[in-house]
């Protein structure tokens, strides 16, 4: 295939490893651990792969030669540095014995549910060595979480004569790999499971993870992109740009991105659920903000929205629910109606609270929440523009607040979404590290008969030299979460701490990045070039590591 | 004001310049000029500007040590570099002599009108050495086209004891710097007017103009992009990405960017006026390979589209033009009629050929061009998403395809467009020489009593030492076109070539790039780091100079 030149010099960068890493491998475990809560629940369901002790790699003096072969899926969105977790691996056991093999599923579980696979040969990996993107072998969202499933992939495993599987995922997928390996566990199938922390999302993270793979790329990609955007709003003097980001549940891309670059607006979610602000809150804050700029003569700005902000709305929240049963209860009797008609009947059987929240909304906005539904009967809430609909809302207050006396600017606005142009850029220095090393050691846990496991590696802010590599067992991470209506054993999910030091340091600064301009311009991903430009972690990892 | 690291690192950076630029300089003249076409009107409307000769820089012996004070303007929109031939132009006077002062006038022309301005003083300026943007004295849009805006410009420039004024635009600016240079010249007020060739839109370009500066960052800076949604969509396998590119005119920086990330369909507007194609014609060729890319199971693709598509083709232009001509005649009439009534009084209004092209469009495309004008009553072509209004179309074409057993496949589309994400990025380590060396040249212009000269700088794509600065006298450039009804000097605007070098090598590719997946993923710009990654022009630039 044809290459950038960026690609082919990209392609010769050998990946750094923590010095445990570096030669013969010997494993250190630690003490039995538990779960982070429902520590009796979790236990009963994972009699096999609970209590299992954290294990951390020293240098050894003996190669493990044991002969093995691994298959590999990546699963769920893209992270930049996909590739290079799959490379980790390779390597990793092929130092442990030339003869060992690495088979790829193909576009995710459901590859190895189907049999669609692939060997991963050295020829074929120096393509993808240090690139972005999970083309290699593709990425899928199909659920790993049924017997037969887990019986079919038995099949294809005993045929290739696989020991272990790696699965490179989210929270989701995790959990799923460890409920795959108490299964094939509990039937002393002797086949090992490992995972690996992947999203761009940033909300894979605990005690034991600093970070997942791609946010480090990811982040800096969008704050790239903020910072040029930064730039020219300063400049031309006369937007305000209201730019959503990509992450549904959690904030941690907006707070990072908001460290980057400092934007006069950065909302996050989590604090607006904790406030139980309404949407009118929100479009009053930011028009409060575009008054006092206007005022010193910048009618300019610049706003970050992450995705997920209309979930975390409580009343917002509420009237979704409401209309969810509405809509279940009687949907039929309205469907036919015409859309005045609708709305009307809508309103007449919301209750007095949701009701006036309804009526809050521009009216397509309204008729999305009220109509549209997925196959599961959810609100799709990534068809709402969010970007969109706040400034229209922030454009209809500041109207008023002209029509009162009490807004002289100017307000014209600009939407952005950036979300596609990062998940798959080529990693970062610290993610082409990071992601090789999670790859190694998880060819280390294999080695080492461990399942149930996720690949780690900590200290993360100091040199690559000194990062200590290791695993955690998966039901350490767990607790009991209603899903769907059940309880289900699941890692808890990390949303932005509002006592965490990001949060607490973007709090302590966003009065001053509202009023004056204060904008950052980080520039685009640097692989060569003076260290503290190449090699700088996140803010969000360097505040949380402080 | 804080910095990001990359800020402070490239604030270190010294521009490169071309031999002839690094010592003490000597002007080369060369034979008179003419004007590339209407010599005769030209020659009379620029009676004291015309037939000057293009000259040369070389190196020299000795220095002119004359003393000036020199104005700067930036014009327009932003482009990558600008603050580079602000740092050119300052380094190259101060060598001269080092009481020589800078003015830069604030937030475009205007500045010069009104007497808003400041000293660029060296500390002042290090801020702003190798940054994107123009905040550092501002961009407008005045037109300096009056002779009253002239005779109020001249007091500030005598009470600030200016010898030039720098002008800093794309096409119409600098024809206007050619305009103010022959009013000044001709009243014998001994100011001299420089211009200089900026917009990332890429159509300032001919004989003598090798690029503009922003051009190569900008694109790269787009086509980062483009190929790091090309990599997700490959991973992703499930969506057709139609990006809309920034350049209302020309389709420069769309094709650029299709060389360097191999997309599957690029339209050209160019071509899309040459060939006379309809809206459907465009849906239908952009249907069919959706169609062939589904039947290889590869459902899936990246669509680049340039902002000023729609004004390009030709059927809408008639069809623009008659909305035009009713609206002016008879907009009174319907404007409080309802919208249904409105579309069939204009539907009964139109030649039969609009009208079928009318009623191909979608309902609100129809509606934004027979209602929505901007202040001067043209369509606000920049309003429609030409990216969305495709997208539905096809998707719509495909559903009949459908119908008839003639797609199998699925269609999913996502959206983009990029424009200020790259406006205002760090320039590039080519803009950044290109832009210096472009301000030093300037200087010399100034130094050696030019007016009405551009600033160039050819054999850009050897290395810096063997670039060639020099200056062309602007109504070289110059020919006749009707502007608004009347018939004005301008400098002709570059559009695509359909014979030039970078067409036809796309063309020569696209088929087999529609079909298969080719693409290229070129990966952020570089400012260390191998040569052939940090150091390489567009490819416009490289097949044009061949």
């Amino acid at each position: 295939m044809g290459k950038s030149a960026l690609q082919k010099a990209r392609a010769a960068y050998q990946p750094k490893l923590p010095v445990a890493l570096q030669g013969a491998v010997k494993i250190k475990e630690g003490e039995p651990t538990r779960s982070v809560d429902n520590q009796e629940k979790i236990k009963k369901l994972f009699p096999n792969t609970y209590g299992m002790p954290l294990v951390e790699f020293v240098p050894g003096t003996e190669k493990n030669t044991t002969r093995m072969n691994v298959g590999v899926i990546l699963s769920g969105g893209q992270a930049p540095g996909g590739h290079n977790v799959i490379s980790g691996l390779f390597d990793g056991i092929k130092k442990l014995n030339p003869e060992n093999k690495l088979y790829g599923f193909l576009m995710g579980p459901g590859g190895l549910v189907d049999h669609n696979y692939i060997e991963i040969t050295a020829d074929f990996l120096e393509d993808y060595r240090n690139t972005g993107g999970f083309d290699m072998i593709g990425s899928g969202r199909t659920k790993l979480e049924k017997e037969d499933q887990f019986e079919k992939g038995l099949e294809v495993i005993r045929q290739l004569d696989i020991k272990a599987i790696v699965i490179i995922g989210g929270d989701d997928s995790n959990t799923n790999a460890c409920v795959l390996a108490e299964y094939y566990a509990a039937k002393q199938y002797g086949v090992q499971v490992i995972g690996c922390p992947k999203t761009i999302d940033g909300d894979l993270k605990n005690e034991q993870i600093e970070t997942s793979f791609g946010f480090d790329t990811a982040t800096k990609t969008y704050a790239e992109l903020i910072g040029n955007i930064e730039r020219d709003c300063n400049s031309a003097r006369k937007y305000w740009h209201f730019i959503k980001l990509m992450g549904r549940s959690a904030s941690h891309i907006a707070l990072e991105c908001a460290l980057q670059t400092q934007p006069n607006i950065c909302l996050i979610s989590e604090e607006i659920e904790a406030k139980d602000q309404t949407l009118n809150d929100i479009v009053e804050n930011i028009a409060s903000v575009v008054a006092h700029r206007a005022e010193q003569g910048n009618n300019f700005g610049v706003v970050l929205i992450p995705e997920g902000l209309i979930e975390f709305i409580p009343a917002i929240g509420r009237l979704i629910q409401e209309l969810n049963d509405l809509l279940a209860a009687h949907g039929n009797d309205y469907k036919d109606l015409d859309k005045d008609a609708q709305r009307e009947y809508i309103l007449n059987h919301l209750s007095a609270e949701n009701k006036a929240t309804f009526e809050t909304l521009p009216e397509d906005v309204a008729r999305q929440l009220s109509l549209d539904r997925d196959p599961h009967g959810n609100v799709q809430v990534s068809l709402i523009e969010t970007e969109k609909l706040l400034s229209d809302m922030v454009a209809s207050k500041l109207a008023q607040w002209k029509s009162e006396g009490k807004f002289n600017g100017a307000f014209a606005a600009q939407h952005h979404f950036f979300g596609y142009e990062g998940r798959c850029a080529a990693p970062s220095n610290f993610d082409a590290d990071y992601c090789y090393a999670l790859g190694t050691s998880a060819a280390q846990l294999i080695a080492n008969g461990k399942t149930g496991y996720m690949a780690i590696v900590k200290n993360t802010t100091a040199s690559t030299n000194e990062w200590k590599a290791g695993g955690v067992p998966i039901t350490m991470m767990m607790n009991m979460e209603r899903r769907n209506g059940e309880m289900k054993p699941v890692i808890r999910k990390a949303l932005v701490e509002l006592n965490g030091k990001p949060f607490k340091t973007f709090a302590a600064c966003r009065d001053e990045w509202a009023k004056n301009t204060c904008y950052l311009y980080p520039g685009p991903i640097q692989y060569w070039g003076p260290s503290e430009v190449c090699d700088q972690t996140t803010r969000t990892l360097a505040l949380e590591q402080e």
